[in-house]
């Protein structure tokens, strides 16, 4: 009888390949699917949609770990459906994402964005430049997993006063403050700086909105490094053209790649970045720190160890 | 008999005059000076090129507090000869220039430069963004006074592993190792960035040079927020150009403005900003911590509390 499958949906160096082999001798690590194999893929590693169906239909899948922190583009009713367990990769990209926001802060506060546009055109222009401070700053990040301890940790170094919000408000450690997303609006309104950070699901769908954007002080920055669709880019678009805010840094769209003739583009008090602030270096090192642990936990007692997915959650 | 003079080169917010004057009740402020004061002004606040001769040949000044970090612009050895005390405003732009340099290097490592660029031409591009991660990367602060203090601080806590120069090499808390400005091209082998931010001296004009560029990592980056002259711009240059260097960034120039025609403004892998690092929001109030505290001193016992400038060394 051939082994049960670990289907590697993405190649992985083979100092990994013989670390998952050491700790499940008896299945198979495949790359790629002969005939016949679908019916013996056990464990899917990442998830590509040319995939779904036949691993859905005609496999015997039973654990899902998707490389990404978001699982909102998987079909989670169907693993709830086909009780498959399902973890996410949250916590690899929060380094990277977290220097990402403090470089886009600080691009802001410090000029150099400004900078930037001016030496295109090789203008010196010290006069013009809009500096500020980001210490002492008063910023809410909105998420409080892996991410948001992370940037607050960055943030507090750089002597940030960082205010969280959660589902529930339940208190995080690093935070001074942690608030119910029923308040997201009220608690906005005091703040500096607010950092998305949220997952993908019905509940934050288009949660960055007027309401919010309105209360938010003039000079106050919005940055989004969480899913797209958790703005409302229209609404976000005129809050920037009538400078209800100062400036704002999105990472992440409602479509992406972004059109070419969306009005984001022409705005000054807009930063964009192509969905780059999760670019990792070491990959391959990070999520294994996690595959691996699930694994020994999931041959071992059929149970992940970390980073399950609530699937009624969402994230 | 007139009272001695405190003159005021600048101007500061009339809560400050108050203080000075509650601090020395026997001198009189004056941020403007009539016929027949020169003869009377004691001490000067700031050192403007206008009223360098007038000061030094018809006053009675004992101390000048200057409100820059740097002093190489001051007639030192002529206020050696008078004995003329000076002391300089280090630390007030410690915090600015430490956060610029922090923006320059995430804008750089995060791809956030490349990014401007691209949206000025509405260019989505993900693939050709250079990603690096800041977090584990070995910087040489070059100046380990109080701005190289701060830097350090806040790298430390971004998980950068910092180290440092000196004049001797002597221990500074807060770097992993201190080493003599003499090993300064041997030590700059082996890091991932140096930052200068030395003052203008004898010792320092063009110490980084070929010899000290030639030996940095093919994927280095090195950044100037010191003295422009602390840099040999046309050997940075070639270095840059063939890739040499990865990356620089520079805010202070060896002449300034930089002019239309430098051929600094065409490399693509330079960021330039118009010395904007060390502008600071809520300057007078940081200037006037250390101004108070070195009035006070002086009416007290003729001596200065923090900031003494050693004219010898420059700094």
């Amino acid at each position: 009888m051939q082994k049960p499958i670990i289907y590697l949906q993405r190649t992985f160096r083979e100092e990994f390949i013989a670390k998952i082999q050491e700790l499940a001798p008896d299945y198979q690590v495949s790359t790629e699917l002969s005939k016949g194999d679908l019916d013996n893929v056990e464990i899917s590693v990442g998830w590509r949609r040319e995939m779904e169906l036949p691993l859905l239909n005609d496999s015997n899948l039973k654990w899902v770990q998707a490389i990404s922190a978001g699982v909102d583009y998987m079909p989670l009713s169907e693993f709830e459906k086909k009780n498959i367990l399902l973890s996410n990769g949250s916590g690899i990209h929060a380094l990277s994402i977290s220097e990402h926001v403090v470089g886009t802060l600080l691009t802001y506060y410090r000029g150099i964005g400004q900078s930037i546009k001016n030496q295109a055109e090789k203008k010196w222009d010290q006069e013009g430049i809009h500096y500020d401070q980001l210490s002492g700053k008063n910023l809410l990040i909105v998420g409080t997993g892996h991410i948001g301890k992370q940037l607050s940790a960055s943030l507090r170094g750089l002597g940030v006063n960082v205010y969280g919000i959660n589902t529930t408000g339940h208190p995080v450690n690093g935070f001074i403050e942690t608030y119910s997303i029923k308040n997201l609006a009220k608690i906005a309104e005091g703040m500096d700086v607010v950092v998305g950070i949220l997952p993908g699901t019905e509940a934050t769908y288009h949660i960055f909105n007027s309401d919010v954007f309105n209360r938010m002080k003039p000079n106050a920055v919005f940055v989004n490094v969480g899913r797209g669709d958790s703005v409302h880019t229209k609404e976000l678009t005129t809050a920037l053209q009538e400078k209800q805010l100062a400036f704002a840094a999105l990472d992440v769209f409602e479509e992406e790649p972004l059109p070419a003739d969306s009005e984001l583009w022409e705005l000054e008090n807009l930063l964009i970045t192509p969905h780059i602030s999760g670019m990792t270096v070491d990959f391959q090192r990070k999520f294994m720190t996690i595959f691996l642990k699930n694994l020994k936990s999931y041959v071992e007692n059929g149970e992940l160890f970390i980073n399950p997915v609530g699937i009624n959650r969402g994230y």
